[in-house]
Order: structure tokens, then sequence, then C-alpha cells
């Protein structure tokens, strides 16, 4: 069976487990612990030289990184991903906003305010206010594009929408008001509605 | 003629110039200073919300932004990226990595070191370690994966080649030294070997 490597509480490893479960694909979970640098060891370095989850490692020994590549692969061929041109043009721009103007910010907020041991809480505290600014900004891009549309791209749901809701749906940890994004917060619901919708709390 | 909206010295931008050069792609550029704030202007704005170029326009008035998924479009059925699914995963995969683990550090290393006026520059230094530690550690990724392999993916020139070399190949000018890494050093010898390749500095 497929193995995905991971931490539970990751937004990028829970879109994978999401995208395999709404395309029923069954995966192996194998845990890593957030703290404790297990993907810095030698034994992970030798599947991801980068140091990072998710990774997904087949059974043939392939091995694929980086949340993005992960969902594109999964769903090809997929009603996950549109097979328009310009659609999946559309989808992969908002993946890569994700990865570049939201995740910095939102995620990392979330992760030192909410997930990180005191002492390393402390030491990042002084950069919240850009954190705060610059994910409050990529909320309001999402909130104005949802003003007019009710998915990210094709006209349907698609990893668009995965991969933002990955660490949209929890940003309050890192004290982001949803509230103040009308469009976003009613895209989250449409989002949680899907079919074989899962938790970021349930394992597969 | 589709628009590229964009700023000369941007590795980002650049990374588009080229892939449309070597694809035989004319390109109208609309340039942008460095400096001033253009791109958060209502205006601009009203292309892309997120405010940032490359932002490429088609004649039908249609916009895509983010790099990675301009590569992707313009390139779609062309030699510069891999039909193969799994070389095309992988070919993702090393774009989400230079825009997540690379660019954050060494592009913007290169900004505030080599071109961010001197106030801005001087408020930024306290960051200039973080940019080196975590740029050298994604040189040192690519550095081991081009140890086996001449390219990125698929075993052949393609977008992810591009999108590494755009940032990659201009590194000394936020700190870096290339000579500690020397199978990235010959492969940028054999990116920059490429039919119709053209530098940073040129247009089009």
């Amino acid at each position: 069976m497929t193995i995905l490597h991971q931490m539970q509480m990751s937004g990028n490893c829970y879109k994978v487990r999401l995208t395999a479960h709404q395309l029923g694909i069954p995966l192996a979970l194998h845990d890593y612990p957030l703290m404790g640098g297990e993907t810095r060891k030698a034994s992970f370095l030798s599947l991801n030289p980068n140091g990072r989850v998710p990774l997904l490692e087949f059974e043939d020994g392939r091995t694929l990184a980086e949340s993005g590549a992960i969902l594109f692969h999964l769903s090809e061929g997929s009603d996950l991903q549109p097979t328009d041109k310009w659609a999946r043009a559309e989808m992969l721009q908002w993946m890569f906003f994700e990865q570049y103007s939201h995740e910095p910010y939102i995620a990392v907020a979330r992760f030192y305010l909410a997930y990180a041991p005191p002492d390393l809480r402390e030491k990042m505290r002084d950069r919240a206010p850009e954190w705060h600014e610059k994910g409050s900004a990529a909320l309001a891009v999402m909130d104005t594009h949802l003003q007019k549309r009710q998915w990210f791209a094709g006209g349907r749901y698609s990893i668009a929408d995965i991969a933002l809701y990955g660490y949209t749906h929890c940003a309050c940890e890192g004290g982001f008001d949803l509230a103040a994004y009308p469009a976003v917060s009613a895209w989250l619901t449409r989002v949680a509605a899907q079919p074989d919708h899962i938790p970021l709390s349930r394992s597969w």
C-alpha cells in the first residue's frame, strides 16, 4: 500500500489525506511527532532530502514530496481536477498562491501560536504582526475571488479548494478572524459539505 | 499580443520570458519599477488582486498569476514539459520546492542585499542569517539531486529547470557561494547552453 509519511496536525498532510479519501485511494500512515526533528534525521533524509512531510512513498520505492505535486498526481484523471487546459492553469495558480502567499503566514502563525513549545513561541513572537498582516491579505484576496464564484478554479470543487481549505479552515488557531471574510466562510461550509469530506483530526 | 506585466530584475518574471522565448511565444512587456508600489495600486489590483508580478494578460482579457502556473500553462504540449504522468509529478514537486523552500530565502536575500534601498536593507538585515541558512539548505538539496542526474525531472530539460534556474544562477547577488555546490554549478552551465537561452538582462 502507498505510505503517507505525515504529521497528523499538519494542514499540508491533511490535504493529502482528504484528497486520497475523496478519491478512494487507501494510504498507510507513517506518523512523525511535531517536534523532535525526526524528519531531519538520516533515515528520513534518504527518502526526502528536503526533510519535510508530507511525503508519499509508493510500493515500488518511488517517493513524491510537496503537497501540491502530490495532490496533482493523485487527482489526475479524476473529478477533482479539471480537464480543461485553462481551468487547470487557474487551479495551479491558486495552489502556488497558497504555498507562497498564504501558508507561510497562516500556517506558520498557527504553528507558533498554537502548537510550538513556549520557548519557541516566545522566540518567534515578534514575527506575529507580519504573519497576521500578510495572512490577512491572502484571506482578502480569497474573499474577493469568492464574492463572485463558488469555487477557485473551473467552476467546480477541485484540488485548488482542498489546497486552500487545509490551513484556512483552522486559521483561527493562528489568531485570524474568519468572520471578517464572509465569502471565505461560506466557501468553507461548501467544502465541508462535499461528499466523503473528512476533518483534519481524522486519519483517513 | 499577450502582455507580460513584469519587473525586469525579478527572477520570477525572467522565468516567464525565458520559457516564452524558448517556445517562440511573443510577449509584449509592461514594466513596473522595483520600488514605488505600482502593483499595489487599484489599476493593477483589478488585474491581480494579489498585487504581484509576473502576471500574464491575454488578448481576450483573461489573466494568469504565479510564475509556476504560467510556466505550466505556456509549456503544455511542448518539449519543455514531460508528457509522462510521473515525470510531470516530479516536475511539479521541484516547482513547488522552488517557491516554498528556495525562493523565499535566495530571492529575498538577493532583493534586500543587492537591490533594496539602504533604509529597507538596514531594516531587514537581521533576517540575513536565516535567509542564508535556509537558502543554503535548498542549494544542498538541489546539489544532492544533481549529483546523479542531469536535470530535475523526466531525464530532460523542462520548466522545472527553468523555475530553479531563475534565482539560482544569480544567488551570488544574495551572498550565496555557488562554488560550494559543484553539481548545481555544472547544471547551471547546461541550462545556459540550451537552445534559445536568454540571460536575465534581456527582455525577450
